[in-house]
C-alpha cells in the first residue's frame, strides 16, 4: 500500500526504491567502507533501533489509554460489533509488499484495540477468564521483552527457577510436598500430558511401539468433562469410542458408582482401563465432581486419576471454598488454569503430578543433544524443556509469580472469596427476580439461568414453550453484541434449552455490574 | 514476607490485618450501605484500578529501560550469569501468605530482567530465535492487554481474521491460493497436528475407534529432523520405532532413494506407511531436504507428504533465496515459525495445508455446543477453534501482522537477505581465519565450525585430538557465559565432535559483531 497520509517525518520513513519501509536502515550508516556480501551491506545495522524505540513510546501511551483505561471503564462498551467482512474493510487487514509509516501503524494499533472485545471490562462474563490484574500484564510486558524460552536454564534462568517455584507452590495448594509438572499452553494440551502420562505409567513401552502394540486402552470420565478429554482420545490415538461417559447427578457431578458399572463393563470387553479423569469445575454448570470416593476406586483398581481442575482448582487458595476439592491430593495429577479465575492471563496453564520418579521426562523426553547437553556448566536437571511436549515454550510463570509476590495467598484468597460472593448474590437475585429461573444453585462461580420474557410468562411448559425459550438467549445475545454493554455466554445442555452462563471471577465486579446485568438482559429481551 | 522496606505511602499500600495487600481494598469503598455476601463486601471493586494504573506507568520506563535498550545495546553484557542456588537467593523466588509493597515490586521486575538473559542482544546466537522487532513487540504489548482467547469471531473478532489473512498471506508465500491452517503453540505442535491430519486423511475412523483398530503405521523422516517428530509418533501411539530414519547426505538432506528403499522395507513388513516429513532447515546444520524427488515419489506412493519448515521457511520470502524450498507447493502441509527468522516472538508458528475440504477441522473438531454455537448472529466458520487442538488459544498472529504492515514483502525479504548474507560472511572469514574450521558450507543461516585451540594445531587428527576437541567448544562456553559478552551454541553431531552453531538472525548484527565473535572464541579458548 502506498502511503497517501501525512507523515511525521522521524529517521522510520526511509524511501527505497520508492518504498516506504519502516525501519529499514539502507546504504551503510557506520563509519569506513561498506562491505558487501552478496550484494548486502552487512556493516551497520539493518534495523534503526532509534526509530524502533520511538515506536514503542509512542505506542505505549496507545495501549495504556485506550486498552487498560478505557477497556476496564465500566462507561465504555465491551465490544464494537462489526459483521466479519465490514471489520476485514475497517481493518484493511491485506498485506502486501511494502511498508507504512510510523504515524499510520499507530493508528492501525488504536484500530485493533477499538474493534477488539474487551476482556478486561467489569462487564465481560462470557468466558472462564475475564478481568484484568495489572501486575500480571506488567509481567507479561517483562515476558514479550525478554522473548525467552523455558526449555533450558542456559537461555531462561530466571523463567526456570520462576516455573520451578511456581509449580511448587500450587503442588503445595494441592497437599503435595513433592512432585513435579509443567506449564502446558491450555488446559487442553495439560489433559493430553496426563493422558500420555497415565498410559505410559501402564505401559512404558507404549513410547516406542506405539498403541498397535498394545490391547484397547479405555478411559472415564463424566459427560460434564471439557471436551479436551475427547480431543486428548483423539489425537492420542486412543480413540474417543475408548473415552467411556460417566453418569453424573443433576447437579452434573459424576455419580462414582456409575464409575464402577462402566469400568467393570469395559473389563468384561476385553478393553484395558487405564485412567479416569474427573472435573473440578466443570464448563457449564460449574460442577465439582467427587475425588474422594473416586480416589477411593482408583486405588483399589490401579488406575490413574486425574483431576481437570483448569477452572475449579484456584478454589483451593480459599479456605472457604477448597473443601470442593477434598481429597485431591490423593489424585495423581492435575491440570489448573491460574489464567482463569486468577486472572494471570493467556495462558496459564499448569499440569501438575503427585509422582517424583521422573514419569513426566521419561515419558516425554527425546534427550536432543544439541539442546540438552550433559556437559553444561550447571546441573542439567534445571533444563525442564524434555519433560515437554513442546520444543520452545514461553514463560508462562512470571506472570502468576508477581501477582502472587503482590498479593500474597491472602489477597488472591480474597479475590476468591469475592468471586463465590458475587456469584452467590447473583443466584439469590435471580431466585427472587420476575422473568429470571435459575437451573440451579451454583456450586462454584457459574452462574446458569433463564430469562423468560413478559410474553412467556405463565404459559403452560410444553415443547412449544421450551421450543421458544430456546430462541430467547441467542435473540438477546445478538442485541447484547450490537449494543455491546456486556458479554455472556448461552448454551444449551443435555435436554435443556438454551439459557444463559454468566462467569464470576473479577474483583472489578460490583454488585451494582450485577444488578445492571439482570436489567439489562430484561430491557434487551422484554419484547421477545 | 512482612513489609520491612521504605515504602510509598500511594494508595496501593493497603494493610489489612497487619498484611500488606497490594491494590486489595479493605472494605466499602462506594457510597450507601456495604453490601456483605458470605461475609466479603461486593459494593465496590476489590482491586484499587488507580494503584494498578500507576504500576504499569511506573513499570513501563523500567522495561523500556532495562529490557529493551539496554537489552539490544551491543556495549551491555548478553547475560549475568548466577548458578541456580545464587540466583534463587538473589530473586528471594519464594511465594507466601502475604502481599508486597508497590516499589518492592518495582525492584523485582528489575531484578527480573537484570538476570535474564538478554535474547534480543545482537550477540544472542544461541538458538533459532534472537533480535528484536519493534513492531512486533507493540503488538505483543497489545496482545497481552487485550488478552482475547482466539476460538471464536465473538470473543476475538480481530484475532480471528488477523490470523487469516495472515495464514493466507503465508500460503500465497508457498505458493497456494487456497488451503487451511491455524497457529500452534510451537514448531513441535505444528509438527503434532500434521501428524494427526496425515493419519486421519489415510483412515478417518481412527478418531473414534482408535489405533487398536488399525494395521501398524509407519512414518519417514531423517536422522536430521527436529526430535519434535520422535516426541509426535510417541504422543500420538504411534511409537518412536515407526519413525524410519532415512539417510541424509554428508550435507544432511535426506537422499530420495534411501527412502524408497526404507518405504518398501516397511511395507515389506506388513507395516502400512502414511507419512514423509522433510526439513527445510535443519536445527543444526541448516540442511534443506530435496522437495521435488520427494514429491514425486509421494505422489506416486498416495503418502502424505510435510515439510517442517519451522525454521527454514522465511527464505520464502526471499526471491535470492527460496530456492531452497524448490517444490513445496506440491507438500501437503508445512510448518512454518516466524518467531524464529521474522522474529515475531515466542510464539509464532503456523501449520498450513495445501487442503481447502476442512480436514483440519473434521481431524481435530469436538465441537462443543457451549462455545460453537450454530445459532449465532454471524457465520461461524469464522470461529477457528475447533481447527486447534487446543481451547483458550493466544492471539499469535497480530505480530507479524503489524511486523509485515510496517516492512512489507520487501523489508522482511531484506531482512532475510542480510542474514544470508551474514553466515555468508561468517563462514568466508572462518575458512580464512587461523584455529577456525568450518564443517561444511553452510546452506541457510546455521554456521557450524570448530575452533582448535593455539595447543591444539597441527597435531595428528587421532582419536586423542577428537576426544581433546569435544571438550573445547563446553569449556569456551563456560568462559563464555562467565563473561556475558555473547551466546553460541555447541553439539556433538553423528561422529563429530562438540562444534560451536552460530544462527544467524537479526537485522541488527553487524560485521563488527561477526568479527567480534570469532576474536572472543579465540580469546576465550587460546589457553585450552
Amino acid at each position: 500500500m502506498a502511503d497517501t497520509a501525512p507523515t511525521d517525518s522521524s529517521s522510520s520513513e526511509v524511501v527505497e526504491n520508492g518504498v516506504p519501509t519502516a525501519l529499514l536502515l539502507a546504504g551503510s550508516p557506520s563509519p569506513g567502507f561498506p562491505v558487501l556480501v552478496e550484494g548486502v551491506p552487512i556493516n551497520g545495522p539493518l534495523l534503526d533501533a532509534r526509530a524502533g524505540e520511538k515506536f514503542l513510546l509512542d505506542v505505549f501511551p496507545i495501549i495504556f489509554q485506550e486498552a487498560v483505561v478505557k477497556g476496564t471503564d465500566v462507561n465504555e462498551k465491551v465490544c464494537e460489533w462489526r459483521h466479519p467482512a465490514e471489520l476485514r474493510a475497517l481493518l484493511d487487514v491485506e498485506l502486501g509488499e511494502c511498508g507504512e509509516p510510523h504515524r499510520q501503524l499507530l493508528q492501525r494499533c488504536r484500530d485493533v484495540i477499538a474493534y477488539s472485545v474487551k476482556t478486561v471490562h467489569p462487564r465481560f462474563y462470557n468466558q472462564l477468564f475475564a478481568g484484568l490484574d495489572y501486575h500480571s500484564l506488567a509481567a507479561r510486558w517483562i515476558t514479550e521483552a525478554l522473548n525467552a524460552s523455558v526449555y533450558t536454564y542456559e537461555v531462561a534462568p530466571v523463567g526456570v527457577l520462576l516455573e520451578e517455584e511456581v509449580l511448587r507452590t500450587l503442588r503445595k495448594m494441592i497437599g503435595w510436598t513433592s512432585g513435579d509438572g509443567i506449564f502446558c499452553p491450555g488446559g487442553s494440551v495439560s489433559n493430553m500430558c496426563a493422558m500420555n502420562v497415565a498410559r505410559y505409567r501402564l505401559c512404558p513401552r507404549v513410547k516406542t511401539a506405539g498403541l498397535s502394540a498394545l490391547p484397547r486402552l479405555v478411559l472415564f470420565t463424566s459427560g460434564e468433562a471439557h471436551y479436551s478429554i475427547q480431543k486428548a482420545a483423539a489425537f492420542l490415538g486412543i480413540g474417543t469410542d475408548n473415552v467411556r461417559s460417566v453418569a453424573v447427578d443433576d447437579r452434573g457431578k459424576m455419580i462414582p458408582s456409575d464409575l464402577e458399572r462402566k469400568v467393570e463393563e469395559a473389563k468384561a470387553e476385553g478393553a484395558v482401563p487405564f485412567m479416569v479423569v474427573l472435573t473440578a469445575g466443570t464448563t457449564v454448570l460449574g460442577a465439582f465432581d467427587p475425588i474422594v470416593a473416586v480416589a477411593d476406586m482408583c486405588e483399589r483398581w490401579g488406575l490413574w486419576l486425574h483431576v481437570d481442575a483448569s477452572w475449579g482448582g484456584s478454589a483451593l487458595l480459599s479456605h472457604r471454598h477448597r473443601h470442593l476439592l477434598d481429597g485431591i491430593h490423593r489424585v495423581d495429577s492435575v491440570a489448573w488454569n491460574p489464567h482463569k479465575m486468577l486472572m494471570s492471563g493467556l495462558q496459564c496453564c499448569a499440569l501438575l503430578l503427585r509422582d517424583d520418579t521422573g514419569l513426566l521426562r521419561s515419558c516425554h523426553s527425546a534427550s536432543a543433544s544439541y539442546l540438552f547437553q550433559t556437559d553444561k556448566c550447571y546441573d542439567s536437571a534445571h533444563d525442564p524443556g524434555d519433560k515437554s511436549v513442546q520444543c520452545g515454550r514461553r514463560d508462562d510463570a512470571l506472570k502468576l509469580w508477581l501477582t502472587w509476590k503482590a498479593c500474597g495467598r491472602h489477597g488472591l484468597e480474597a479475590r476468591v472469596d469475592r468471586a463465590f460472593a458475587c456469584a452467590r448474590y447473583l443466584a439469590d437475585e435471580i431466585k427472587h427476580k420476575e422473568g429470571f429461573e435459575l437451573l440451579m444453585e451454583p456450586e462454584g462461580t457459574n452462574v446458569c439461568f433463564w430469562f423468560i420474557p413478559p410474553s412467556m410468562r405463565g404459559q403452560p411448559r410444553g415443547q412449544l414453550f421450551w421450543q421458544k425459550l430456546d430462541k430467547v438467549a441467542p435473540a438477546i445475545k445478538t442485541r447484547m453484541m450490537l449494543a455491546g454493554s456486556m458479554m455472556v455466554g448461552y448454551q444449551p445442555h443435555g435436554d435443556r434449552v438454551n439459557f444463559f452462563r454468566m462467569i464470576l471471577i473479577s474483583p472489578s465486579v460490583r454488585r451494582e455490574d450485577l444488578d445492571f446485568c439482570l436489567s439489562e438482559i430484561e430491557r434487551l429481551g422484554c419484547d421477545l
